[in-house]
C-alpha cells in the first residue's frame, strides 16, 4: 500500500468520506502486495551493494540480454549474469556496450556505482585443485561486486599440505575464509582447523566415480570435524560469494 | 620449539659448542609439534570467549567427569558438554559442583570468568516446530557461552506462516539468524528472503517416512532459493551456535 | 493489527492527535501478526468441520492431555491425537472423560459439534494387505473427523486381483479414494486404472529388504501409469484423510 | 460382451437353439476383454471431457501423426500430445491442419466439442520460478483440454514471499492450487498453509548438484508441515493437471 | 457366478419370470468376485501341492493359531508359516498339537496329504557362509513342502572356492539352483557359469558398513556376468523357495 | 587335460619312461585350463541349443564382424550379437551374407542346425507400454535363438487392466511368463497372481523423473507380492530370454 | 587327490588292475576337493603367521568356545576372535584357559608359536578421533597377531594438524600406514600426502546425521586426491590388519 | 627454509648482527613453505622411479604439451599423462618428438633415466572381461613406469572360472596382484581366495541398469568376503597401479 493510499484513506475518513467502518476495514485488508514492496524497501537500505544478479543458464543471450538491461535501467546498481558461456558473453557484450565478461568465472558484469572496498577487511578464496577454480572464481568476483577485497588462492589441496602452509599470513589475516574442493573435500576441515573465522565449504562436482558429481565432497563437508564449517549446495560458488559478503558487512 | 630451546641452539652455536652445520641440520628439522603448539598459541588469542568443548555421546558419565576437571584445571576457561542425557548429567553433577545441566539443550557446563555480552548483537536462533527445540536450545546455548546475547523463537514453521511475520522486529534486529527445521526445511528459504543477514540452516532428524532422518530438509536447506544460506549437518546444533559466534565476533 | 487498534489511529489522527505522516507510517508498518491472525479467522471459516490435530508422537501421556484439555476448552471443536500407543491412550483416558482411543487407527479423539454426514459422498479406503491396515485405519478416521462418510476395504492386493473386483461397486461409486500398500504399491495404479475419480495414494512401510522401509511402494506410487494419482509421504495416512476430506467438501 | 451377444445368447437358449450347458458355458466364460470394453463403456460417461493424449517423448513426428490422426477418427474428442518439441510439432501441423502448438507447455492438441467451462470452479497454478514455467504451462493447459477455467500465477517463489502474498485473492479463490516448484519445494508448504483447499504439487528437476534433478523438492513436498498436499512425479505438469480435473468436476 | 446362478437366470428368463433387458443387465454385471473364485478354481489345479502360508513377521500367537486352524479346515492341505520365533512356534504347538517347527528355517508348519516326491528332479540350495543359513533353509523347506527334493550345501562360498568345486556332482545333478549369499554375493556368479540350469540368486542382509542390509549382495546379483541368473528380494527365502517348485514343476 | 595326455603320461609310467614321482607330480598339478575345458565340454552337452553371443554395445561394426565370423567357424553353432545399432548391423551384413537383423530387438543373428521347435512349451512376452518392447523385443528373440516357442503381447499395462484380461489364454497355456514393465513395473505382480507358472519380470529404464532410470520399477518387481518373481536387471531382456529357455528345457 | 591315491592309481594300472580306460577317466575326473585342499597346502605355507580367525559377532558364547577349541586342536596356530563382547568374552575365558581379551579391540585370542616380530618393519596404525580407537585396535592388533611390529597413534585428526604433524618421525619410518577415520575421513588424503608407502584407509562409522553411519568418510577415502589409498569397507579394522600384513611381509 | 638463510641467520647472530631476540623469532617463525619444501625433498628419495603426472581430462592439448614441457626440463623424470584421448595425444605429439602414446591405457608418456626393473617382484593384472581392459591398461602402465614388471591376463572372469584357473601359475607367482572388473565384480573375491598376496580390487563402471555406473562393483569389493582386499575409485586404474608399486618398492 503506497503512502498516497493511505493517506487518501485517512483524510476520506477525516473528511466523513467514509465511516469508521469502512476505513478500518479496508485498512485491516491491507494486501500483501504493498507490504511486500515496504519489504523490499526496507531490504534495500541492507541490500546497498549487492549486484542485481541473472542466473544465465537455460537463457538464451537475447533473453540475458533484455534482462540485464532492464535491470540497469531500473535499478541504477551493479549487474551480473552468472553461468555465461563465452559464446553467449560475447553476443551479449555486442549488445551491452559497457558489459565486462570473466571467463574464468563465467560472470558477465556491468559495475555501477563503485564503493570503495574496505580493504582490511579481506576474504580469502582457496581451491583443492586447478579444476576447482572456475567455482572458486565465481564466489570471488560476486563478493567482489558486494564491495568486497578478496584473495585468491588456487591448488593447495592437502595431497600436498605444504602448499597450504606457505600461505599461513594470507589464511591468518582473512575476516572469512571460501575453501572451494571436490573429490574428498578435505581442505574444508584442514583450514575449519588452522583459523577461528568463519570457513564457508563449497563442494564441487571435480572427480569421477564415486565422487558422485560433488556428494562425496558435499558429505565430507557436512561432516567436518572442524566446528562450524558452513556447507554450500555443490558448485555453489554463487551463493558462497554471496554468503561471505554478508558475513563481512556486519559491523 | 620452545624459544628456550632456540636460545640454547643460537647460543650453543655462538660459544662454539655446535658447529654452523650441526646447528643448521637441527634447525632445518624443526620439529611440526612445535610449530603446532605455536599454532595453538596463536589460535587461542582468537579463540577467546569459546569454551572447552566435550562431544559426550559415547562416553560415561565417569569418562565426562574426568575430562571436564582436567580441562577446568587447564585452562581456567568455561567448558560444556554436549549431547548429555538427563541421567549422565546428575552423576557428573554429583561430582563436580559448579557444573549447571541445561535439560533442553542436553548441555552440562561449568561458567568460568563470563565474558560481558554485547546486547547490540543478537543471534536469533528459530524453530519450525516444537520437536526441533532440541537441536535449537543446543545451538542457543553454545553460542551463548561464547558470550553471545541469543534470542530463541520456536515453533514458527511455514504451515502458519503468519507465526513468523508476527516477529519481523526480532528478524530485522538479528545480526545472524540459525534456523532450525526437520520435514521439509521449508523455513530456511522463507527467512532467508526476509533478512540481508547471514542465516545459518540446521536440518533436524524430526519427521518420518521420506524424511529419511533429515535428508530431505538437508536437501532442501542445501538447494534454498534464498541466496547465501548457510548449511550445518543434520541435528548439528552444536556447529551451527560455533558459526554463529564465529560471523557475529567479526568487527 | 486489532480491529480497536485500527479505530485508536483512526480517531487519533482525525483528531489530530497524531499527523498524517505519523498515522501513515504507524500503519504502513501494519504488523504481520494481525494480518496474520485475520489470516486465521479466515482460514477458520474454510476449516470448518476440520478436527484440532496433536501429532502424539514423542510426547508423553501428560502432554498429549494437556494440549488435549487446552485446545477443547480454546476451539470448541473436536480434537483427535495420531499415532498415540495404546498405554499412553489409557492414561490420557483416566484424565479426559470423553476421550475416545481406536486402537486400530492409534488415534485418540473427543468428537464435539458432530455435523451431519453427507452420505452421498464416499471417500474409499483400500488396503493391499492386512498389515496395511493401521494407516489406513488413520486415513480413514481422519476423514470421518472432518465429517465425511468412509468405506474401508482392506486386503484386496493384485496378487489376487479377482478380490479387488469383487468390489467393483465401492470403487464405482465412490467420490475419492485412497489407496494405502507396502512392497510395490501396485494396486495404486490398478484402481487408478479403473475410476476417474481421484486416487489418493499412501506408500506404507510394509515390506523389508528391497522395500526400504516403504521408498519402493513410494516411488511406484510416484510413477504411476494411472495419470493423476497424488501420492503421499510413507506411512502418511492421516494425510491422505486430511486431502480426502478437502477434495471431498469441493462443491 | 456387448448387449448384442448376451440378447442372442439368452434367445438361443430360450428358443431351445442351445442347450442350458451350452448358454452356462459360454456365459460362466464371459471372457475379460469385454469386461475391459464394458468397463470403458463405463468410465466412458465419467471421462466425459477428457481429452485423448499421446506421450510423444521418444516417438518420432510421423507416429505421433498417425496416432493423432487415427484418434481423431476414432474416438471424436479432443486429442492432445505431451512433450512434444517445437520442431516435431512444426511436422505434425504441416499434417493435421486444425493442430495448435502450445510453445510453453510443448503440448500439441486439436479441439473438439468444446465443452462450455464452469468459471466458478477455478483452478490455480503456481510457480516458483521462472524455470518451472514449462512443466506449470503442461498442467494448465491439460486441465483446460478437460475443460476446465485455469490461471497462471508465475514466479512466487518464497524467497521473494511478498510477490506471492500479492496473490492472496487468487489464492483463496481457487478450486484446487498446483504448485510446480523445483530445487528446495517450499512454495508448496507455503501455500499449503494459507488454503483449505487441495494443494497438487509438482517437483521439478530444476536445480543444480544437491536438487539430484528433482529429488530435493520431490521429498520436500512428501514432508511438507502443510497437511495433506498431494505429490506428484518429478515434472510430471500432466498428471497435476488430470489430477486438478478430476477433483474439480467432483459436484 | 456359480453355475447354479447363472442357470436360474437363465430359466427364469425363459420361463418369463424377468425380462430380456433384466437378464441381459444381469449377465452383463457378471460380478468380478465370481470370476474371481473361477480363476481360483482354475489355479487351484495348478497349484496342487502348494501349502497354504502364513507370513508371520508382525503377527502375534494367537493370530498365527487361529490363521493355521482357520485354514487347516478350510482347504485340507498343508500349512506353513514362515518368520516364526522360536517363542512364538512354542505357543503355537501347545495349541496346535501336530504342528512342527524347523528352528533353522524358522517355519512351522502341518503336514496334509504328503505327495510322493520326485527324486530325479532335485533342487540344490547352496550358501556363501553359515549366517546364510537361515534364508536358505527357509527356501529349502518351502520348497520341500511343496513336494520338491531338495539337497542343501552350506557354507561353500568363493573366499574358498574349491569348497565348492568339491560338489560338482551336486551342481551338475541338479535341476534348479538356489544360491543363498550375503556381502559380495559373488556365488551367484561362479555358479551361474558351472551349469545351464536355472539359478536362482537370493541376497542376504549378512554382512556390515558398506554391505547396507544386503544391498551389495542384491546389486552383485542383479549384474551377474552369468547370463539368466534369476535374483529375488534380500532374505526372501520364501519366494526362492516358490520360484525352485515352481520351475520344478514344469513337465 | 585332454584323455590323450593322460593316456600318454599313463604309458609312459607304465613304461618306465617317467618315475612314480614324476607321474604323480604331474598328475597332481592337473593344470586347472583342462579341467576348464573338461568343464566346458560337459557343459556344452547341456548348452545344445544355446547360440553363441556377442555383447555388441561399446564394440565397432568390424570388432562384431571379425568376432561373429571367428565364432561361425569355431562352434557350428547360431550367433547373435546383441545390442546392435541399425548402422552398425548394416555393416556387418554388408560383410556377413547370412546375417539377419532384428531392429525392434537390437540383434543381430545367423542360424545354424535349427533345431525343431517343441510348441507346446511356450514362453509369454508380456510388456506394459510400447516403450518396453525394445527390450521384450530382445527376451523373446533370444529364447527362439535357443529353440522355443514365444508368443509376445505388448502395451497390456495395469493402468487399462482389461485389456490384459483379454488375453487370460495365453497367460493359462504359458510354460514361463516375462513381463517387462517400467515406471511402476506393477505388471509383474498382477500376471504373478494370474499363473502358478514362473514369471521373469524385467525392470526397463522408461519413465522420468524418480524412476531413475529404472530403479523405480526394479525395486517394485523386488517387492512383488506375488510370491516367486524372478527379478533381472533394468533393461535385461537377454538375461530374462536366457533364463526363460534354461526352465523351458526342464523335462 | 593325495599323493598316495594317484600312486594307487598308477600302479594299478602298471599292473594291470585297472584298464588305460578306468585309469584315464578317473584321472580325468580329479575331484575338485582334493585339488581344493592341494590349494589349502600350498596356501597353508604362505599362510604362515597367520592366526585362525573367529567372527564372533552373532554367535554365542558357547559357539565360541566350540570353534576356538577345535581351531586349537586341528592347526597347533594362533586363534583370534573379533567382534567378541566383553562379557562373552568372560564366558570363553572361563572356559578355555590361556585364552586373553583385548577389550579396546574386542579381540579375545590364544597365542600359539610366536614368531619373533621383524621390529625393522613397522606398521603404523592412526585415528582421526577417540573414537574410532576401536577399529584401529583391531586393525593393529590383528597385525600383531600376524607377528608385525605396530605402533598406535589415536586422535591426531586434521582439525587439529599439528598433533599429527608432531608425529613425522613414526610417519616416515613406517613401512605400511593404516588410517582409522570416520566423519569426512580427511585424515587418510592428509597422511597419503605425507608419505610414498602404502595407505589403507578405513572408514568408521563414527559421526552422526550426514554420516550415513561411516559412507560419508567412505566416500572421502576414494575419492582421495593422494594417489594410491586402498580402501576398506566401513568399520574394517580386521581387513586392514590382515592387508597391512600381506603387504609388510612382501620381501 | 633454504640452509643458506638458515646460516646467514645463524652468522648474523654469531656476528651480532642481530640480537638473540631477532633471531630466535624469525627462526620460531620458520616458514611452512620451507618446511613444505623439505618435505618434498625428503620424499624425492622415497619417490625414486615415480614419474611426473598430468592428469589430462579437461584438459586441452595444448594445456597438456604445456605442463609436461615445464616438468620434463624441471624434474629429469619420466612424465605421464593419463586420461588422454586419441586426437589430443596426436597434437600433443606433434609438439614433444619423444612422447609415446599408448592407446589401450589412454597415457601418453615420456620415459626418462630409465631404472632397470626386478623381474623377481611382479605384478599381475587381471580383468574380469574385455570392456575393463582401459582401466587395467591404465593401471599396468602407471606401475611399468614406476619400473615393475608387469603381466597382464585380461578376460578370466568368473562366469567361465576355468579361464582363471588356467592361470594358477601367474597367480601364485605375483608379488601383489591388481583385479579390474565391473557388473558384479566377484573376480576379486575369487581372487582374493586363492593368494596370501595384496589383492588390488578396482571397480569398473562396465555395465547398465543396476550396475549404477560401477557402483555395484564397488560394493561388491568392498563386502568381499576375502580378508585383506583393498578397494579403489571407480575406474582408478591409475591409483591402482599407483598402490601396487608402492607396495611392490618396499624391502
Amino acid at each position: 500500500m503506497e503512502r498516497a493510499e493511505i493517506e487518501r484513506l485517512l483524510n476520506a475518513y477525516k473528511d466523513g468520506g467514509i465511516s469508521i467502518d469502512e476505513a478500518a476495514a479496508e485498512l485491516s485488508r491491507l494486501p500483501y502486495e504493498d507490504i511486500g514492496f515496504a519489504n523490499v524497501d526496507h531490504h534495500r537500505e541492507m541490500r546497498q551493494g549487492f549486484p542485481e544478479v541473472i542466473f544465465a543458464e537455460g537463457k538464451t543471450a537475447a533473453q540475458v540480454t533484455d534482462i540485464m538491461r532492464a535491470l540497469l535501467r531500473r535499478s541504477g546498481k551493479s549487474v551480473m549474469a552468472s553461468r555465461v558461456s563465452s559464446d553467449k558473453a560475447k553476443r551479449v557484450m555486442a549488445e551491452i556496450g559497457d558489459a565486462v565478461y570473466d571467463e574464468e568465472a563465467r560472470i558477465l558484469y556491468v559495475r555501477r556505482g563503485e564503493k570503495p572496498v574496505d580493504e582490511s577487511r579481506k576474504i580469502l578464496v582457496l581451491t583443492a585443485g586447478t579444476s576447482d577454480i572456475p567455482v572458486a572464481a565465481e564466489a570471488a568476483l560476486t563478493a567482489e561486486m558486494m564491495g568486497n577485497c578478496v584473495t585468491r588462492l588456487y591448488d593447495v589441496g592437502v595431497a600436498g599440505i605444504h602448499r597450504l602452509f606457505a600461505h599461513e599470513k594470507e589464511i591468518t589475516e582473512a575476516n572469512v575464509i571460501i575453501v572451494v574442493a571436490g573429490m574428498e573435500g578435505a581442505l574444508a576441515s584442514v583450514v575449519g582447523g588452522l583459523t577461528a573465522r568463519p570457513v564457508i565449504a563449497v563442494p564441487t562436482s571435480v572427480g569421477y566415480g564415486a565422487s558422485f558429481h560433488g556428494v562425496s565432497a558435499l558429505l565430507a563437508m557436512l561432516n567436518s570435524c572442524s566446528a562450524g564449517v558452513a556447507v554450500m549446495n555443490i558448485d555453489n560458488g554463487f551463493g558462497a560469494g554471496v554468503l561471505a559478503g554478508k558475513i563481512n558487512r556486519i559491523k
